[in-house]
């Protein structure tokens, strides 16, 4: 099943059936009027809405083009979104280019933040930033959406809550993570509102490729218009969702429409530290690691942050070329 | 306005009035069906609601006994949970007791963490969790619930857009932090599931005792039954609540219904870091401060964390001894 969420005048916008073709829509109104609905009612509520998503694709039902423009992230809001760093090539650049090890621990125990879930904007919704010198970059990522998870749920048990899977562009403010992670209390100023790829699908939506609770397909980020990454999200991811959910749920419960990241998706394709497209590379997910290159390699970035104006996009494709969950494409916004 | 949430069948309960003695109640329905949706329309509501709640002050409506027994949290869900560390004495002691300084920056940056919001408990549920040996502890404080705030909102216009105030147990499995804290990217399985008292209340019932947005009054902690802590909210609180919101509010914009929190109440009261009640002092707000104080003083910690059965009560009085938010009162539970 694939769903999305229209603006409307209402905070959590129009639930929307989305074909699996992407080309059209009809409201899921009939069923559920809001994608947090449909979370806190999943198990009721998914084979009325499947009987109506398969008359969709089959054209039985009355459907208007699917307009992506119109669209809210799926969750215009959520209780919880909590992003990993699954793919721990990433956290060792990081580290690298600062010259500090990472530790052992971090190759069995996910890094895991919380981030703003009140305010998430629409995949097509400028990234307003106060200030150009706040180190402005996006990342890309895959997350899963689960419905309720029973504190202490195992890993083998996860998936079953696994209910929907989306694309996300977590961005960040890379002058301030410095400062935040120094104080101790983690990211907080330093994480702005995160987007996400207009349609949310279900696993089973992404056949063959969905397996080992991974998504075993390339995620494209563009930068200015020019490929700047194309990693494998189900290579080099050191925890799957099954993991990062069971994490999650140590100690809490988690509710209905959790939101739960993998973190910036980075390949070390046979590398150290993989490399770049004009390389030959598999190129990256955002332009820190990029940067962490050049310093390890010329004691120096060399390649700036986003500025005003700057663009990016972050889509996945099936193999047979065609967009899953639509696209993210932003611009960065100085707000005066 | 006082405002409580009786539970129902669904996740978001009932909201209901609750006169300003805590002695009745009555269904806010005829105006609005929970605490959220009074928060996302804050403006429109605002005055039919308070005027059905004067006619339940002045006996004018069919009101039913107030039961605080049947209260969710005020917002048994949230959107956003934000906790700062406004009381840097609390800050002190935990860095003196492993030797460390408090940095200059602490005393004009407030620290900040985001906690789960997507299942809160109620403030007569049990305190479950998984493992007696996490070092489970309470933490007292003063919240307060914004409306919606535009990012970049100045801290001198932050106070227009605080709505509520509400009294917190901000739960913490001390065993957790200092691995997650190692970690870099702050607290998440350290922080379980947090409650509130049953009663939130606009500033305007605080009278005199609200100013330069802070609560002076004293909160006090019962552990076990046996006065633990009456710290003076408005005493030693070195970044206000307006402080607390226009740091949240620096890169983002804050969804209606964010939760604010002060961090743990904790006074000097003329010492080095306080005193226990049975020492003459105020005493404090969690039970983490009393073992940096025996640290400091011994070397080491006598005073345990709670253990399955043990008990921890939270309520604030006026000046005239009336409880303001109706108390937390819960018991710990070692979830099998």
């Amino acid at each position: 099943m694939k769903l999305a969420t229209y603006k409307n005048d209402s905070r959590d916008g129009q639930l929307m059936l989305v074909s699996r073709d992407l080309k059209l829509t009809c409201s899921a109104a009939p069923v559920v009027k809001t994608m947090q609905q449909l979370l806190d009612n999943w198990d009721e509520l998914f084979e009325p809405l499947n009987e109506r998503y398969q008359a969709l694709c089959s054209g039985e039902l009355l459907a208007e083009k699917f307009d992506a423009q119109k669209c809210h992230s799926p969750l215009p809001r959520a209780y919880h979104w909590a992003d990993g760093s699954a793919y721990v090539n990433h956290v060792e650049l990081v580290r690298r280019a600062r010259g500090a090890e990472v530790p052992e621990s971090f190759w069995h125990d996910p890094l895991m933040y919380q981030g703003g879930s009140d305010d998430f904007i629409g995949p097509y919704d400028d990234i307003e930033v106060p200030d150009e010198s706040m180190g402005i970059d996006f990342e890309a990522e895959i997350a899963v959406v689960t419905a309720d998870v029973p504190m202490g749920t195992a890993d083998d048990h996860a998936g079953n809550f696994i209910k929907l899977l989306m694309l996300v562009n977590d961005v960040s403010l890379r002058g301030l993570i410095p400062g935040e992670l120094a104080k101790g209390f983690g990211f907080y100023q330093s994480k702005p509102a995160s987007s996400f790829a207009p349609v949310a699908v279900t696993p089973d939506e992404l056949g063959d490729s969905w397996f080992d609770s991974k998504v075993h397909l390339a995620l494209l980020t563009h930068y200015n218009n020019e490929l700047f990454g194309k990693p494998n999200a189900g290579v080099d991811m050191t925890f799957n969702f099954n993991l990062l959910v069971a994490h999650a749920a140590r100690t809490r419960n988690l509710g209905a429409g959790t939101i739960i990241g993998s973190g910036t998706v980075s390949n070390k394709q046979g590398t150290d530290h993989g490399s770049a497209i004009v390389h030959g590379g598999v190129g990256y997910s955002c332009i820190a690691e990029v940067r962490m290159i050049e310093t390890i390699r010329d004691g120096q970035p060399s390649t700036a942050f986003m500025s005003n104006g700057d663009t990016v996009r972050i889509e996945m494709a099936d193999n047979d070329g065609s967009s899953i969950f639509g696209a993210i494409e932003q611009r960065v916004k100085i707000k005066k």
